[in-house]
């Protein structure tokens, strides 16, 4: 049995020192391909990595010796060694702010920043993961890059597809915003609305994949979703080489499938393994919008299985109510000692203004949920606040105006000086 | 004379390598102070400075090793040297994206690259010219930082003052659309709508300047305005350091007031008088919308004087119809063998598609005049297409996301794979 896994798993695609999938369940491995459910037990299939001949601090110099995005992690991520030379967007090795204003709100003391994930070339951290699946989909020969979307997804494959010169087709509910639509379609693919819910898009795009006519297709988040996640691991590496190769005592990550979070977790403990950054304990604390928290009820309750939830919430880009990994959420939450909590939409929109006028930062709703529930933590005590905490904003908010609409002039008066000294502004 | 000059120069400020203020027309020297036009000739002022005392490669070596933000060229702007250290949004060291596909839509073989100043922390080049007059601002004891905006000014003005942890109050017109007012606001500050056009905003603040209820204000693009232009000379570093540190041939710059492309020129023969580049010749050329196209006009008449125009065109953030630096530009395109050139709206919302499809950069409506500007260069044989190009993109397309507001879906189908087929995108 051993020696047939061996056997499976030695293959000649070039995808760095990814060596294999292997079943988050049942530890079955496979070769590296375009699959992402386990054929023995249909549980979710990872990248496996061969890192054993790695010397520690000529890795370090290596990854410091980088260019300024993810691809300085090259030799931890599923992609050929040469990716850095390939027309992508380059994205990540975004701002770790140190947040001395919002902390002095918050009351933490002991250190807060906030990874600024708005800065990536489509302004969200959806960048990070396109430009794995689009090195994943340049092995297998794909030549259309797709996915199901409602919003950051869309204008990431849409850019990443155009740069590197492949063909884009994206998928959306056919009645979205006429913004988001403008934002997708803007680089020049194919834009599909499906006369249905993202449900339906879902659906159909599982049937396009096994169907003649989507052959040659990688959906990044379907059959590229094992290489497309790993982008995420390159939060938890620019965060820890951010504070000088160290761990942050604690960090709050957003959830929407939950798969951020799980690979930032799997991000930290590669550099604990491979020597990078010294092994002291972590907290990892997810942040859900009241509205869809299906996660943070279960973890309320005590529970390890993640019952659905219909979103209702204005932070749509977290709005997943079945997060596919929901329980692994839970596991890692329990084990680091963290949490999971939520805020509603007023504490959202709050935390949004509060981030902005403290520290300059316009974050996207899913930053508003991540602030916010970092400041509901702080004052129940369950985060403390004399521990270096690092909080997630993984996008922008010129994509989510709506949510602050109501923002507007503290005055309006006429062009004299009389009027603006009446309008109390001297 | 000379000895009065030399003593006017000599103050206690320390805003680092700059010496005096200069008059730009008449050469007449003052301390560096928040006054920016000649007491003398009312010419413009700007920063003169000392760099007497640089090693070129101690200071090569000392840039490279410095922060990837405009800070790594704190010995050539008018700031303390202890800026990084200090609370600001750290803009600049965005991507020069090598742009082979766009290369090659323009038949362009010389190399073409994008600078693309998106990627600044709100999303503009704004946000370095703001740095500088913050800097300035805390030095010359301001504890209001203010602007007239009708846009990416006061956002950058909003968010560096945030950060800073000084108030800021920006003048706005009364009836700006609804999301311009969010985008402003939502740092918190003080916004206030003046009843009347852009031109009452610009009088009513350069009346509060010499009133008592302007004591304490910066107007970073009124009284800090020479040390706020000198931002754009780090587009110049950036662009040469990012070649290589090398020149490139020719180089596409906006025109809004001009002041932009004066200041590219200035750091490109700051780094040629320091042995930071080879001296070799390069050309600047000048892009302007068609409905404000008043330096373009000048250059194509053989004129010395730009002749103000009322702006009509979707490239809001160029409309300024009486640009004060205009001469100065005609000057440069014309020293350098450059030339400046216009194009139409509908050729500046093709050219944002093209960038787009190409590169996957969406780009404001400058970045389409800039990219428009080059085709059409190209096209007319002015802009030598075996040479080294450079095209600035200054701002984001969601910003300006109503000039491709026409872009949208490909096709609506049923959830299903017959009408995926019958639409014809397999």
């Amino acid at each position: 049995m051993a020696a047939q896994t061996v056997a499976n798993t030695t293959n000649s695609v070039n995808l760095g020192p990814a060596a294999a999938l292997s079943c988050r369940e049942c530890g079955h491995r496979v070769p590296l391909g375009p699959v992402f459910a386990c054929e023995e037990c249909f549980g979710p299939l990872e990248i496996a990595y061969d890192f054993s001949d790695y010397d520690t601090e000529e890795l370090r110099k290596r990854i410091e010796a980088g260019p300024a995005n993810i691809w300085r992690y090259a030799p931890l991520l599923p992609v050929p060694a040469d990716v850095a030379e390939k027309p992508n967007l380059n994205p990540g090795w975004t701002k770790l702010v140190k947040a001395d204003n919002l902390a002095r709100e918050l009351g933490v003391t002991g250190g807060l920043y906030v990874k600024d994930d708005s800065g990536n070339p489509t302004h969200s951290f959806k960048d990070r993961v396109v430009a794995q699946a689009l090195e994943a989909a340049r092995v297998f020969g794909f030549t259309t890059l797709s996915c199901s979307s409602t919003g950051n997804l869309a204008g990431a494959v849409g850019a990443a597809a155009a740069r590197a010169g492949l063909r884009s087709c994206v998928f959306i509910p056919h009645d979205l915003e006429q913004g988001k639509i403008v934002m997708a379609a803007v680089y020049g693919g194919d834009l599909v609305g499906i006369e249905g819910n993202y449900d339906d898009v879902n659906r159909f795009c599982s049937e396009l994949i096994g169907d003649p006519a989507g052959e040659g297709w990688g959906f990044v988040n379907v059959n590229l979703r094992p290489y497309y996640a790993e982008g995420s691991k390159t939060l938890a590496y620019e965060i820890a080489e951010q504070l000088g190769w160290r761990l942050p005592d604690q960090i709050v990550v957003p959830i929407a499938s939950g798969s951020q979070l799980t690979k930032i977790d799997k991000g930290l403990q590669e550099l604990i393994r491979l020597g990078l950054v010294e092994d002291r304990p972590y907290k990892i604390f997810g942040a859900q919008a009241e509205g869809c928290s299906p996660v943070s009820v279960a973890f309320k309750s005590g529970h390890d299985v993640v019952r659905p939830q219909k979103p209702d919430t204005i932070a749509k880009s977290l709005a997943i109510g079945n997060p596919a990994d929901g329980p692994y959420v839970l596991d890692i939450a329990r084990r680091t000692g963290g949490a999971v909590e939520d805020v509603n939409d007023e504490q959202i929109v709050d935390a949004i203004k509060l981030l902005a006028r403290t520290e300059g930062i316009f974050a996207e709703t899913a930053g508003g949920v991540t602030v916010g529930v970092t400041r509901k933590l702080v004052e129940n005590g369950v985060l403390d606040p004399a521990k270096s905490t690092v909080v997630l904003n993984t996008g922008d908010g010129l994509k989510t105006l709506d949510a602050v609409a109501g923002t507007g002039l503290t005055a309006t008066i006429r062009p004299t000086l009389d009027s603006f000294r009446e309008a109390g502004l001297a």
